[in-house]
Parts: C-alpha cells; structure tokens; sequence
C-alpha cells in the first residue's frame, strides 16, 4: 500500500485526491496547502492528516508524494522530494522556465528516485488507442497528425498572467500529445497565434488561439491548433494520417441521445470540461504511477518527456515572437 | 431505343417523365392525363406528343408504356397494354383488390409480355447493398429484420379516403421491402395501428400509425413500422440482424454540415420526401427496366412481387381488423 | 450511513459491493452465499463480515438489505427482510410467478418498508434523458416506442432452464424500460418468437429472438426487440416517435476511435456487456436507493413496478403460447 | 439558350461535357481538343461538331467558351476567347505564372467580357451551407478555418512535373476555399511540406504533403492540410470556430449502410474522387454561370479570384523554399 501525500488541495489537487482514495494499493496519508483550511477540508474528507509540505516531504512512513502546487513550486519541491527518497508524481508543466527544468531534471537524476509528469491525456483511451493502431501497423507509417484542442472559456485573466502563456500552460499538453503520438520530438516548429477571444488576454501580454506546425526529421507534419474558447464544450480530438489509413479520435458526449425535430439532428454536447472528459485517464494515470513504483519500472511518463514538451513550447513562443520558425535544437 | 408512352402526368408521372428523358437508351414519345392540360404541358416540356391512353396503347410505335395514372385504373391499363405487346412498367400498388389484381397477373402470363411493378425503394443504392451484403455472407443467416418508414407529413384526407388505407398504400412499400431482402414471403402477419396523428384520418377509417410482425417459415422474424408524420423530415430506414451481424441503412441527409454550438452537435436533417430521397432510385430503376426490357431478361420487380405484396396488405389489414394474427396462405 | 447486508455473491453481487463500498453515505457490512466461500472471498475484499442471510436479516444493526440470490429466492427474502424492518433493494426479476410476486407485494405493503428492484436501466444517462426529453415536451406527445434489446451471446443453457424464459428473464427489462418511457402500462401484448440463435435453447423449450407489441390505452404503440445474440456487442438503443420529433439513445461504444482504412470508415464496437454498459446505471441506481432511504422518500423503483414488468412477460408468453395477443388485464 | 464551344475532351471536359448538355439553358455546340479523336468522339456522342478550338472563339454563333485544356494555354485562350466577344468559363488554376496570369486579368478586363474559373467546390452544397451559416451569425465571428484536402492517390508523375507543384495544382483550391468562406485573402502564409508519400514526386522537385498555415489583417488564422494519398478515399473536409460555435463539413460516403461485426462498426468509405464527389457541384457552377450570363451579373467566381488564389499559391511555394513565412503584398 503506498502512501500518499499530497501537496496542494486546490481543484486538481482534490481530483487526485479522490483518485488516489479510491485506487487499490493506493492510501493518501497526508494533505498540504499553503492554504490551510483547503487542506483540512480535503484531509478530513479522507482521513488523511493535514500537515506542511516540509513535514509530508520529511515523513519516512510516506512513500510517494503528488505534487498539485502552483507551477513555481513545482521544480523546488520535485527536487525536495526526491531527495527525501520518494516517488513524485507532478502535475504539468514542470517549470515555466525551461533552464530551471533542465536544472531539476540534473538534480532529480543524481537522487535515481522516479519522477513522473501529468500527462493525463495520454492514459484517455482513445488517444492512447490511436497510438496503439499505429504501433500495431493499421495505417501503416504515420504523415500527418492534427491535435485539435480547444477549452470551453478561458480562464480569469489573472490566472493568464501567471500561466506562462498560452504555449506553456495549454498547449504543453499537446506538444506531449503529439511526442506520445509520433514517438519522437519535431525538428522545427513554427507558430502562429493571436488574440480573438478575450481583448483582456491582450492586454496582460497573452493570446488565446494558435496554430504551430510541427516538422520531424523524416519530414512528417504535426499541426496543433488551440483556442481558448469553443461555445460547445471542451474539444479534443486527434487525426492521424498514415500510408495506409486515417484515425481519428472524436469528443467524448454528456450522452448518446440523438433528438430530430424541424431544427435538425441534434446530439449532446462534447463533456464540458477537462475534470468530465478526463476522469477515466486522471485514474488510469493514477494506477499506472502506482503499478510502476511497486515494480519499480520505468516512469510511463517521465520528467524527461516534461521538459521536452516544455522545450517545445519554449520554441513555438520565440517561433511567434519572431515570426519563423525555431529548430527545437536551439532552444 | 425504347419508345415510351407515359399514362399519367400527375407528381409522380413527371418524375418518371424527367427519367425516361435522361436515360440513354429511352425516349418519351407519348403523354395522356385524364386533365388534359397536364398532360400537354408535360408533353412539351419533352418535346413528346399529348395523346390519349387508348392511343398510346393503341400505336404501334410505341415500345413501352409507364403507367402513374391513379390505381384504380391500373389492371385494367395493364392488361390493354400487354394485349397490345407493349413492355409496361407500373406504380404500386397494383390494385386495392387482391382477387382484381391476381385476374391481372392470370391475363398478363397470357400474354408473355413484361411487367415490372414500380418499387423504387428495391434501386435505392442503401438497401440494395443490405440485400448484397446478406447475399455474401458478411452478417451470416438473416434473423430479424426493422424497417422503419414514415412519412414527413400526411397526406390530405381526400386522398387517404381513396388510398386503400395505410397497409395497401403506404405500407405496401414496406412489404415488398422485406421481400426483397429476405427473399421470400412470410408465412404470419400480424398488425397493430392506430390514429393518432390526424384524427380527420380517423374520421374516414383508416389509421396513421402501426407496427407489423412477419413470421416466416424459418422462425425469422421481421417487424415494419409506419407513420404518416415526421416532423424531421422522411424516414427511411432498415436494420437487419444477422448471426454474425448487423447491417443497418441511415437515413440520406440534406448535407454533411455538423453545427456545434451551446445547443449541441446539430447535423441537418433527413431529405425531405420521396423524389429527394429516390431520385437516384427512381432513375436506376427506370435504367434497369430499359435494360432488361432490351435484353429480354426477367422484369427485375415482376408483376407477381406486386401482387405478393399487395397479400400481404390484405393480411395485415385483416389482422388489424381482427386483432388477431393472419396466415398469408389465408388470404 | 446505511449499513449493508449483501445476500448473494455471484457476478452481480460483486458489481453491487463494488458500488456500495464506493458510495458515500453507505458501508457494505456483510455477505452471504449459499456457496460460503464466494462470500468470505467478497466479504474479505471490502472487510465486510461473512454470514448467513438469515443471520443478517436479523442482525438490528444492518439497514438495508440487497438481494442478489437466484430469482426461487426473492419473495422469500424480500417478505423475510422487510418483516425485519429492513429497507431491501432486489435484484429484477420479483419472482417467475406472478401470483407469489403479488403475494409478496401485498405482504411488503403490510410492512410499510421500502422496496426497490433492480432495473438499473432506468439510470442510465441517455435513457433517462429520453424520459426528461418527453417530460419537457421537446418532442411532442409520445406515438411509438421501439427498445432494441440484445445481448452480446446467449447464456449457458443450464441458465435458460430455471430462468423463467425469454420474457421474464430478458425482456423483463424492457417492459419496465416502456413503463418508464411511457409512464403507464399497455393494454394488450402481442408477441412473436423463434429459436434462432441456438437449437439447445429450442431444445430446453424456449426462444431466444422475439418481437412484441404493446398497444396502449389512448392508441400510442411500442414494440420490442430481443435477441440473445448480436456478434458486436451488446446493443441497447431506444427509439421515441413523438408528435414533433424522434428521440434516439445510440449505443455507448468501447472509444471514441474512427480508423478510415481502404475497408472502410470503422468505429469501435458497442461495449461488451452489462457490466461495462451500465456500471454508471448502476452506481446511479445505488446513489438513488440510498438517498431515497435517508430521506424516506418512495422508492425510484417500486415493487409494484417488478411485479407489472411481471405481469407483462406473463402476458407475452401467453400471446406466445396461444399466437393472438393478450389484454394486460387478463393475467 | 447558351451555346457553348468546349475546348479540351479530357477527362474535366467529358465531365463538363455532361453538364452542358443536361443543363436547361445551355447546348454543347462544338468540341475541340488537340488529340482530334478525343474532340470527335465526344461531340458524336452530344451531337455537337468538332473544331480547332480558333474556329470556335472565331463562331459569332457561340455564345461561351468553356476552357478545360491543358493549363499553360488558358491565359491565352481566355483573351482570345474575350477578345472574340465571347463570355468565359475555365478551369482552374488561371496560369502557372502569377505575372501571366496577371496581364490576363488585365487583358480582360479591357473587354469587358464576363471570366469564370472553375473553383467548383464552391458549389458544393455543404461548403456552401457553411459560409452561409457563418454569413448568417450563427457561429459569431470566424477565427479558426481549417481545410483538409486529400486526394486518394498521386497523379502520374509525369503529370506533376508539369502540374507546377502542389501548391499551385492542388492546394489553389483551398486558397480559394479559404477566400471564399473567409470573405478575404489573408496577410501573411506560412507552409511546411515534404514528400512522404511517393519517392519519384520528390524527385521531380514537388512535395505530397503540406500543410499551411494563414494569419489574416484582423488575426484570424486558417491551416491547410493537403496529402496526395489517402487510402479510404477523397477526404476534402472543412471546419469553422467561430465565437459562438463550430462548423464542419464531413465527407460524403458511398451510402448509408453501417455494418456492425465483431470486427466493429462499418460504414462505407468517403466517394472515392472529385468526379463522384463534386458532381453535384459541377452542376452548380455551371448553372450559376449560365444564369449570371443571361442575367448579366457579375460572375459568382471571378478571374480576380483566380489570380488571387494563384498568387497565394505563389507566396506558399516561396514560403516553402524559403523557411519563413511571406506577406502575400510582397508576391
């Protein structure tokens, strides 16, 4: 039984919280917050206790400790915990400054302890799948990818100004999405972006929808395109094309009910949101950090695969900001 | 090149006008109507000349006669023309009277010349890829087969007081439908209905809505179901259940656009009636007609398919009559 | 937090304990089994206690008791646990005879406890929305219901044997599913059937295809399909025909995966089975008992409402046995 | 009634050979073509005459040329055919030249003649029924257009090297795609490419795959993914964000036939190529050039936009050589 202590008992962090009770051969032990009684909250909700993030990082009786923290937190603490000995699971993006990842990255591999990056969508079981498909050689060698993604509504602006900016804080899930996909990370990549949706966004620096092309050494395409805003729900799809086929995996939707009246064919709408959509990979990404720590294998997804995308998206904002595109080498 | 005269310029007679003019291979020479400016008009439109049925039938360069006049006259249009040698080609139903329309099948073997019953549904590129796919094996035997058939909208009740009721004018599509993708007829035929989307249908004693279950010799089964209203459009589907399989034909809708909004995932509706939806049907089944009447091969729907369904109307109405199950043998 | 009583540990008695031990507001306290060490295994995995059914109908501390036995038992039990101030939920069918149903309904009435039976259909999401679909009057007045209802492959003819039968074992579910839909019985049934599938099901004198039609008081219609074999999966769809429109709840599929290959464009299959279709039914089911307990609201599902699916499999099997249908009524 | 003189009876012109004949309002009155047999065989066949394509643009009885020769002769062709008075209708692209294409534009415009260029997807129905969606508000404002056009398999690779690459030959449709539903030509393009799908194109100098991406003045972005193979048929899709909705525009299917197996859910492939799929759209334009003939309006796709769609072609290809992306001024 493995366990757990949590750090950060904000949204997400009560996602994994619930995930991390209800998963076999999983206990969270203890709960920290810089905001106190958000962690007492979820500690009592599950008999965990509430304690600081030092002390859970100190603890010799925990095992692993899920870091849910504000992304500055996160390269200090995945350090810290490493070096207490445990396994740490983060949730993305491991930094906002890609030399301080780079940094935690040397760090944490001096300790040998497992570190692995919440990736969540790669556990979805469409996307992962698609990846099986093409691994099984169903639409034979890969061409072109299309990662859509757009969220329902952006987030408050003061939340956009602490996030890095669209490419690290939204599309860093993407550019793992496509890392995941094609197996291998591109050699150029080029972006173009812009605000539509939210003047604010603008105003604080930001945009809010994009498109970044993706070009690898062989010559395959990547293009991921992000918005913040899709009125319908929360869209994620894929489309792969290959030699000899195309997969695609469409929205999940709310349910299968089709109503045909004189407006049309109607069909539910895409899941709102990423806590809806993701649930079931939130719990396979859960088991499977578990599984891999009790046998001790090799992360699913590694703090390498963090910093990679973080590189990535490190390139598509210079590639915007310049106007061309960057090699991936050279950032 | 077949030489035809068409009896009737009324909806249907001016789609089969457009057809016969378009196919290579016939030609339309000839149009009578009971109101003679129908006729005259649909005449000029394709340069052909207005004449009477007697004549028509009566003309020795005339090849093939189509007969869309309204059904009462059918038999007897038949029977003239193939005792004047013509092909002939004729709109379902036969007749309202199965004993009138059997005398018509007797007469027509007399005098070996070809008839083919008009249901178009047989040429729609959907269904007739079920019966395909069931004739290959690719679902195994046929277990239970669906078809669902419902009408936009009602017709008006002078034309229900005159059509027969449900079973011999709507209906009787359906059970040529199930004839030909099971290929044979069954053996029990029970009905249930009711009015209940026009209660002046009602008032003239026919029914709007019902369910009809074939039993065939086998143990298969097959289950029709019609209304003469939907609001979203025409509904024309068929599912079939086979061992290894199901083979289903969706409805053909106006366009491939998916609107997705705060509404839901919109698609456009199904073709709105007959002549949208059939229009490719009606044109492959007039080529087949050309084709077989040239070539002197079998009638691909014969005279005896329409009288085989037109039993089965028979059936079903006594069975709704009678409450009770009705062997077609009986009737 | 009620306390739990399982009685019966076979397949559905594992999905039950599962759902009890995750909902909030309920504990599994103990187990039963004819067959002792399928309880001690269930018992153990929840750390639940191992006892007799008699044993936990008695024990004043148990709440609820959940019958998951075989259907001989679930009057005996129900009569049993509710004459011991137990609130019971019960697993479909009440009893293979109408007459002890009703028997046990009348002695459960004198009780006063709470009763629910298990038709976990009636929680699923989409089915549910077809319901709240009507309700709100976005199709118009109902005209005719269609349930499609097949499993995946037929069960071992052992089961069949003591099963009650097609009707009562099968489509049970579906005569409550339009009991739900419509909100009142039918008048009359009227049912066709076969053995199709397998010849051993024939053998042991039941059938394993089937259609039936139930007409209701005001004309509107359903019918319902079954088959206890479809080779791609489990296949649960309903269909509504109202005045303005059509309602259809699609099958839930394995993924949102569509590979487009030179075969063809393909989908995922329809999940598997029950298990995998309606954990999120059952789980509502679950949730929805225990809030109705606590609050003493009625239950979602009545005893009243088992013993009328009953009478309706009654009815079609005596429209079977004789082939002319049966007046609810009159069983 | 439009009399019409075809020059070219390639495969485009025996399709718009049809269109001709079919359409109510125009006569196919002369057919030419550099390969005599080719021009006789197919005005045999609409009782047309064969003539060099000088005496047709020479005939004061010819009303319209319509140009489906080979590509370098359509700028001289078209001065030609104005200069002789005669209205226009050619096939696309305008030139492989943008400065040829551009002293066309101006030749014609001192004739005062109408020119249509045959962006036939245009006219097809659910592309059309997208521009209009968004004309009509119903998804807000447009800010993410993306095209997916992939043909099925490569042409002859002698076929490309004179096609003048793929950006020219096939993706000058969905430039003009863009500038149809976006109702402009953007500022900037920015495009990616290799050659993946057959060695011999690369060696020829051309690509198979692309991907391109465009920034508008109000920043508004579209992406253009293009692929010479795709193994389940034509893929030519279209999706629209807006600020209230998406739009997209699925394939055609062969029919609406949907196998479920245990291999999973089938349904059939997209129409295999242009001539099945846009044949609907051929129609379209046709007609629409007819009518705006007759009516004296302004032609629905002008010459204008087959520069421009030519010039963004141009920006692509040196977008392409250079790495960076052009402004389509500085083209």
């Amino acid at each position: 039984m493995l366990k757990v202590g949590l750090l950060g008992a904000g949204r997400i962090g009560q996602v994994h919280a619930a995930v991390v009770a209800a998963q076999e051969g999983s206990k969270l032990a203890a709960v920290s917050d810089v905001y106190a009684p958000a962690a007492e909250e979820l500690a009592a909700k599950y008999h965990a206790q509430m304690r600081s993030s030092d002390e859970i990082i100190a603890d010799d009786t925990i095992d692993a400790v899920l870091i849910a923290t504000s992304t500055d937190t996160h390269s200090d603490l995945i350090e810290a915990a490493t070096q207490a000995g445990k396994a740490v699971m983060c949730e993305k993006p491991v930094d906002l400054s890609l030399e301080r990842a780079r940094a935690c990255l040397k760090a944490v591999s001096e300790t040998g302890r497992p570190v692995m990056i919440g990736f969540n969508r790669r556990f979805d079981p469409s996307f992962a799948a698609i990846r099986d498909s093409l691994a099984a050689g169903q639409i034979g060698k890969a061409e072109l990818l299309s990662v859509t993604s757009f969220d329902p509504a952006p987030p408050p602006v003061e939340y956009i100004k602490v996030s890095g900016g669209l490419f690290r804080d939204m599309m860093i899930h993407d550019f793992d999405m496509t890392n995941f996909i094609m197996g291998e990370t591109p050699v150029s990549i080029s972006a173009s972006g812009a605000c539509l949706v939210d003047p604010e966004i603008g105003r604080v620096g930001d945009i809010d929808t994009a498109v970044v092309t993706l070009s690898y050494a062989d010559g395959k395409l990547a293009v991921i395109k992000n918005s913040r805003r899709a009125a319908y729900g929360y869209d994620q799809r894929l489309e792969l094309l290959g030699a000899d086929g195309l997969l695609q995996a469409q929205n999940m939707l709310e349910n299968t009910v089709v109503k045909s009246t004189g407006q049309g064919v109607i069909s539910a709408k895409p899941t709102y949101f990423f806590i809806e959509r993701y649930m079931p990979a939130y719990k396979a990404e859960w088991a499977a950090f578990v599984a891999a720590v009790q046998e001790g294998d090799d992360m699913p997804v590694s703090l390498q695969d963090g910093v990679q995308a973080l590189a990535m998206a490190e390139a598509a904002q210079r590639s915007f900001d310049s106007s061309k595109p960057v090699r991936l080498a050279d950032v």
